[in-house]
């Protein structure tokens, strides 16, 4: 069924083609889209931000590593060939299957024939959400410029209180909450601002004061990985200076540090890198959810109870051959969501659905410079050639030319420099409060927020 | 009286030495600071911010064009290596030029022997306040992310709306208030954006919808160069599709649009480019300033009333020779920071003061791809190569190597591909109130801020 036509032709019969909404354009949404290219299908993409984004360089540009607009791509800009992508910035707010429709915060509908979830998932505090106010999240360039902030606050409040005489250890203490990928990165980035960045640039802090910790709930650092290589990486970060904290559970955090089962930590910088959940959207869909509130899905990647619902990417259960679940990454998402425009397509072609089955390609994780983590069915790797493999394939992975030339070039920058080019202080706390998309959107400025 | 003395021998004898403070970290305030280098005094040198801000490319960063970060460098990065330098992040609210201290915004004080405020310009509306929220300025950062947060918002909001049939007209037009070198710099730019960046990217709307609109109160655009290189700016500016009103006054803004001596204009998107005033801090100083709330100077750069206080750059009211005013730019904050540099440095070696003569090196301005204005005291270009002087003298004049490499690397980048790479909507709109350095710093988030 794949026919070449003018994209006049095209806009002329747009309105009595199949409708394919897809929420999200992350990893899973923008495959998804991609997938239906050339297809006789008209798409709608909607997600609440006007990018793409490459979540695995996130703590990058936390640390001030990358700007953000390194590892953004404008969603238009990578469907700006594919004629038959309609995409809007909007947030969808309630998924109503039995209807087949979807509402927007801004109180439209828009009908679909298919829809793809691909929301993701947003931070989760295990019922304590007054945590996240004084630990930050890492899933969003809003949380990645708020630890920013935090962070590089600290060290210029920690030079204006020591030049005063006052302590400031706790303004020099950095916790990261979470052992997983995504922790030991972050730990190992934070090490580093501490050890070489920041070396010389400041006058009356030094530079053996500074304290890094990671907290790890579980036996071993990324529990993904094969014991082995947890045991690498947890070497080599208290290497470099990490103090790695295992088997410690996290009680309380408030504004001046935390609480784990066997000690007071005061730290005025936490980092949460400890749990996800799925985004709010999964539970208003009239579907079954499990105890992360993931949309439980069919073997064709639907959910319970729609057939032309699919659910994809992290926000859905989704499981192997063995019976494990699918782990939450990028190559999961782009499988599942190419995999459910497969289903949308055979179903529109009267064929038969066809079961999903995910291909694991091995997880990688960076720990500072010059070493990594790689695991693959049939490879294990630590060290500087895991490194090497690490930053190429994260170039290569990246949405857009300029993104990967300017973060290939940012890399070899700070690499040979030891400096960070994006440390600016330019966020104003922003509270608990999540800014949904109409704030971004949004011209006027109401006066509660103005005053 | 230039000494060579180790680091650690500099620091025992810090306190005997005279202590500089310096207000500012734009151009003028680092050049003041930079003026001391070996010299043997104790600079204290505050900033609100802890980056320096290359602010004639500030429109860029407005327009998506480029990062924050490649025209912003950390202050302390600047002078890690002037090892008589203390770079503090923090916020001077009084100056007590009597007791000889500074007061700050935590409440602390900081004696000093000799001042030299170079805290530069706020946005002013001519009384108009309510209008800054409807239409920000361009002096900061923050400003030229709301500024792109509202660009491309418009342009999202426009195609959503179209979709659902909506008329879009004031979404699609963008007003500049103000025809000087900032106004007609962002004109181009904002002229560009609807007719390059964005041609493809969208599906309802037509770019032959879009306006950019140039409104100033006097009868030519850039009054600073000669008439006749005005006439070529506007004709220029006309050709790219800028529609450009001159003498015209703006009686109104609201969140809707304008309103002029003529006529209603309706756009959502409406830029302050009309006027600056002295920054708060100058009325605290107990000496006479002008109606644009400047510091009046002697010809030594010291503030009428108090020998140790220097005024510098466009938060002093300072003449050339021929006693007109010497305009707010770049090169006049620079010259006048280092002939305050060399005056306190003379009173200290008890020789005497010499007048400050300012030295008119030109201006200049870019009208979009391809053109720019530069006039000097014996050269008047316009055109392509006026704009590749005026490309090549702004890569040479960013601070640090590697904002000039990325700058240099994005323009060529944005040139080539008509692209603007950071066009990401990531600021939540912040309404009236401007953040203070305290804000920034806090690590607390008070609770009027979380709801």
């Amino acid at each position: 069924m794949k026919l070449k036509i003018s994209r006049r032709h095209l806009k002329n019969r747009m309105s009595d083609l199949p409708h394919i909404v897809i929420i999200g354009g992350g990893f899973g949404g923008v495959a998804a889209a991609r997938a239906f290219k050339r297809e006789n299908v008209r798409v709608t993409l909607i997600d609440k931000n006007n990018y793409h984004l490459f979540q695995p360089l996130l703590y990058q540009v936390a640390t001030g590593g990358l700007n953000a607009s390194d590892i953004a791509q404008p969603i238009r800009r990578i469907f700006r060939k594919q004629d038959n992508v309609q995409v809007i910035m909007g947030n969808v707010v309630e998924v109503q299957a039995e209807e087949k429709n979807v509402l927007l915060e801004d109180g439209t509908h828009l009908d679909f024939d298919f829809l793809v979830i691909a929301a993701g998932m947003k931070n989760a505090y295990f019922g304590n959400d007054l945590w996240e106010k004084n630990a930050p999240g890492l899933k969003s360039i809003r949380d990645s410029l708020e630890i920013r902030r935090k962070v590089y606050a600290a060290y210029e409040e920690a030079e204006r209180r020591a030049q005063n005489g006052e302590t400031v250890d706790s303004w020099l203490t950095f916790c990261v909450v979470g052992g997983g990928a995504t922790g030991v990165e972050l730990a190992g980035a934070l090490r580093e601002i501490g050890l070489e960045t920041l070396k010389r640039d400041f006058r009356s802090i030094s530079s053996h004061k500074i304290r890094v910790i990671l907290i790890e709930g579980g036996d071993r650092l990324v529990a993904g990985f094969h014991p082995s290589l947890s045991e690498k990486v947890a070497k080599r970060l208290r290497k470099i200076g990490v103090e790695v904290f295992l088997n410690t559970r996290v009680s309380d955090i408030d504004n001046e540090g935390l609480t784990t089962s066997d000690q007071r930590i005061d730290a005025r910088t936490v980092v949460w890198a400890a749990g996800v959940a799925a985004a709010d959207l999964a539970a208003t869909a009239s579907a079954p959810t499990d105890r992360r509130g993931r949309l439980v899905v069919n073997s064709d990647l639907s959910v319970i109870g729609h057939s032309e619902v699919f659910a994809v990417g992290d926000i859905a259960q989704m499981m192997t051959a063995a019976g494990d679940e699918v782990p939450g990454m990028a190559q999961g998402a782009i499988q599942s969501a190419k995999h459910a425009a497969k289903n949308i397509l055979a179903t529109l072609a009267d064929g038969p659905r066809t079961d999903f089955v995910y291909k694991d390609k091995g997880s990688m994780a960076a720990i500072g410079r010059n070493a990594a983590v790689v695991e693959t069915s049939s490879v294990k790797m630590f060290g500087f050639f895991a490194w090497l493999f690490w930053w190429l394939l994260h170039i290569y992975f990246i949405v857009g030319y300029r993104n990967r030339a300017f973060t290939f070039i940012s890399w070899i920058w700070n690499y040979l420099t030891f400096g960070r080019g994006a440390r600016l202080i330019t966020e104003v706390p922003s509270g608990h409060k999540i800014p949904t998309t109409e704030d971004y959107l949004t011209q006027v400025v109401s006066n509660s927020r103005s005053k």
